[in-house]
């Protein structure tokens, strides 16, 4: 167990002796769940850090209809709801679903805090993780912000471009792209071929040529 | 200074001399700004963390085209950007611009992070505003991503009216509202127009009365 703690980025730096410490107090424990269990229920207090080591999770949310949608998937190590492990609430907006047996390793909130306070470096990685998933969320408000998904699209091949280049690869595939942007799969194809109707891009599976630049600062800008 | 840092509730259980000591260190500084100055540019590191005590200050995004656009304003007292402070690349997404004459307090990164590192309680408060921060991030995300106004709408009347309310008062006015939900402040009164005349809603100006339920989880549903 501590070794596969070691090899996620957070806690690689510490020490054999102060995680079996920490195991030792029974703050850090391993859990199984078998494929289809719920390892939290959405709305329920997130006291412990789960963090998967085998097998395949996935986040799901009640929709207000009491529909349930899947919201994303996490392959091993994942670190479950970090972000909201410290909320004031302190509760998870979604519910974590094994999607195959799954092994996991508990981290109390107590064990956390005292990382905090007692390892500068993992202070510093945690704030790090913070912090970034707070620049990733705002990214994606950016985004999301944009009115229609031609606008959407155009900013976001902008900004992989960068200033001068014309040329670039996607670094999502199509679905995950749709899912970034919060459109329909299809309807996002539909665009990317409307802009190489329009002799704007060109398109090889995952390589890009903006031929017509100014064209999709036009669209942007509407 | 130190008394206004104290009325912050990030720093509000601290002890004089100990706030006293950072000034000393020069961590803790008061710095004006004179109207139409900027504070901090998009892109640049950002490496004291700034809280404004007097005056007001706005957040402008430079779009892909060069446009500015205002994002934001803030009133006194404002910690500015505290959710990027940690993060891996340090930078703000966002210029800050003194919209009226401006008085800061600038608390150096080492300071913050020597605060963290000693004190229990603020390390406390530190991680709750950046959770709280992902929380309300998220909770954002999850109305942007409702593809329609109708269908933002009705889940946000849904959420706020809470599973048995017939009746709610609205929390922001109508543009904080638009802005929310990334639309046009016309658009989102349409639907309210809308929903009035389908007989969906009744409004006295933020008072709404919820009179179909079931017309608006079909609109969620849809």
């Amino acid at each position: 167990m501590i070794e596969f703690l070691k090899k996620i980025d957070l806690f690689s730096h510490l020490d054999n002796n102060e995680l079996e410490n920490f195991t030792k107090k029974g703050q850090i424990l391993p859990v199984s769940f078998k494929k289809g269990q719920y390892l939290i229920q959405e709305g329920a207090k997130y006291n412990s850090l789960h963090i998967s080591i085998k097998g395949i999770c996935m986040a799901e949310m009640g929709d207000i209809t009491g529909k349930t949608i899947k919201i994303d998937e996490f392959k091993p190590p994942h670190i479950i709801g970090i972000g909201f492990f410290f909320s004031d609430k302190n509760i998870l907006p979604v519910s974590i679903k094994a999607k195959t047996n799954l092994q996991i390793i508990k981290i109390s909130r107590q064990a956390i805090f005292n990382l905090c306070k007692s390892d500068e470096i993992f202070l510093n990685k945690f704030l790090l993780t913070l912090s970034s998933r707070i620049e990733f969320l705002t990214q994606r408000i950016r985004f999301l912000n944009f009115n229609t998904i031609r606008q959407k699209l155009a900013n976001y091949l902008l900004i992989l471009a960068g200033g001068k280049e014309n040329s670039l690869t996607l670094p999502l595939k199509m679905h995950e792209l749709a899912d970034y942007f919060g459109v329909a799969r299809p309807s996002l194809s539909q665009v990317f071929i409307d802009f190489i109707n329009e002799g704007i891009l060109s398109r090889n599976k995952k390589k890009i040529i903006i031929n017509r630049r100014e064209k999709l600062l036009a669209v942007c800008n509407n």
